[in-house]
């Protein structure tokens, strides 16, 4: 594979101030696999189903170029679920359920043919779901990690043992607080740098998101959008557009680092426009390279002013 | 004047987690002021003090090449005071006290030799000051101006006569949402250009600021910082160092404004290094013109995916 996805598949059940929605297809490795598409393929997947999944979602999936040979199917459970609502304020959400199912019996195995993925995506899972997936990699390409606030708090000797195996860990500010007890995103990220992952990226929602790479700290807004529909998955398309862009990339450098932080912002951005994943699987390359060259409009400004000229 | 800061002045007593300080130099004009004198001269002051105001803060400003011509002096008042408490969390923090003190006296009188200012400041105020100080303006340079949540919600006529008046308006994220009633910052910024100024900036803390002139949108980060000692004075150290940087500039088009943006997140990462104004007193031009650099490296990317060549 050149990027592989261990992650959740989820139907979701999500209220926006728009609109009602149930039996979405989602979970991590959704979001991560689609978006990551976009960029190189093959793109395989490690997840688990029940009973209950609908095949157009993996129609789907498959119609996108997403191998499914990685995925589980329960027979005698149903597919995780996750209802959220979001507020008027969109960036705040309420979990209104969260049924584990088939997640519960999740023994990921990971196919042969995936073994020496380029680039490994761990999405949100339990730190022992993530460290039973990495036992079976046997090439170790370059492996990127999320996590959330769950994990932090009730297994954190295991999320340790995650975070000394990784390369890069993508987290949002909220969690980087959590996971340090520091408010200050600079401290936080140098403590967390401190427990292993050699590349930290701190997202920051509708503030962009910080690349910590060595000594280098580098920083993407927040593309400025007037109409965002449904959060869900903005996060994993993050990721997934990360790792997709890391895989084409000859050398993983920070260069190579830096393009990765400006694609998830891009495809990020993108996923949020629509609920559900359906802007993810809409949306071409073309688009993305587009809305990547926004970003540096968005940022760049000239040189001179003379008073300051010292 | 270059520059022109109508504004407060103040004696603060401010608390963080590390000391508790009284009596230091504050107020909106103070920082405005101090800030935009790294960039341009001569900087003058439009604001009133009371008989307790120490002849050392005079001494400290006028030292610092302000002018204090402007100044009015009641021998019957105490001095506008202000008291503040930091929380851990260094970004949030509850007001103590506010004694208007000579402040509620104060009747602007713009000296003749400011009436031409090519940039003016109107700093935290009632909007009602804000217009008795506009209406003596004979010149009319580029007039930038701050306000708050309390004139906000107290007096959104006043308010309004004032946005219909001014080029550019400076206010923070919250303040935006509680002009407009929007979350969405896009939108807000929308509705707000709608109400007078041609230019808006939003400022969002750690988070950085953005420039919103014509249909052009600029993005700065808020500079990475390991330490934040004090954040009183921030939103006017950057107007001040916007103003100031404006003023040097032949032409304020785009590229000014965005020049502009970049030096006044500059001056006000130094602002809150220490408490109070010390840190914006010390600060030599060419340390500010160093950061500012910084600010380049932090969100300049080079081109090139491959894969994404489309």
């Amino acid at each position: 594979m050149s990027v592989l996805a261990v992650g959740t598949l989820a139907l979701d059940y999500i209220e926006t101030p728009w609109d009602k929605t149930e039996e979405v297809l989602g979970g991590s490795a959704t979001y991560i696999a689609l978006a990551a598409r976009l960029f190189t393929e093959p793109v395989g997947m490690v997840a688990v189903a029940g009973r209950d999944f609908p095949d157009a979602h993996k129609q789907l999936l498959i119609s996108k170029g997403i191998d499914l040979s990685g995925l589980q199917e329960l027979s005698d459970h149903d597919t995780f679920a996750w209802g959220g609502r979001y507020h008027d304020n969109i960036n705040v959400r309420d979990t209104l359920f969260t049924h584990l199912n088939a997640l519960a019996e999740f023994d990921p195995v990971v196919p042969d043919a995936y073994e020496d993925s380029k680039v490994v995506c761990l999405g949100n899972l339990s730190p022992d779901i993530q460290t039973i997936s990495l036992n079976q990699l046997s090439g170790r390409g370059f492996i990127a990690c999320d996590t959330m606030n769950y994990w932090i708090s009730n297994t954190p000797n295991a999320l340790r043992d995650v975070l000394a195996q990784i390369d890069c860990l993508l987290i949002n500010d909220e969690e980087a607080h959590q996971m340090t007890g520091e408010h200050n995103l600079i401290l936080a990220a140098r403590q967390i740098v401190a427990l292993g992952p050699r590349i930290l990226v701190i997202k920051k929602g509708e503030h962009g998101a910080m690349l910590f790479a060595d000594e280098h700290i580098f920083i993407v807004p927040g593309f400025p959008l007037d109409k965002v529909r449904d959060p869900t998955g903005a996060g994993d398309s993050f990721l997934g557009a990360f790792a997709g862009s890391l895989a084409c990339e000859s050398h993983i450098g920070l260069d190579a680092l830096k393009r990765a932080v400006i694609y998830g912002s891009s495809v990020a951005s993108f996923c949020v426009e629509t609920h559900g994943p359906f802007q993810l699987v809409r949306v071409l390359p073309a688009a993305v390279e587009e809305r990547t060259r926004l970003f540096r409009g968005l940022t760049e400004w000239p040189i001179s002013c003379e008073s300051l000229d010292v």
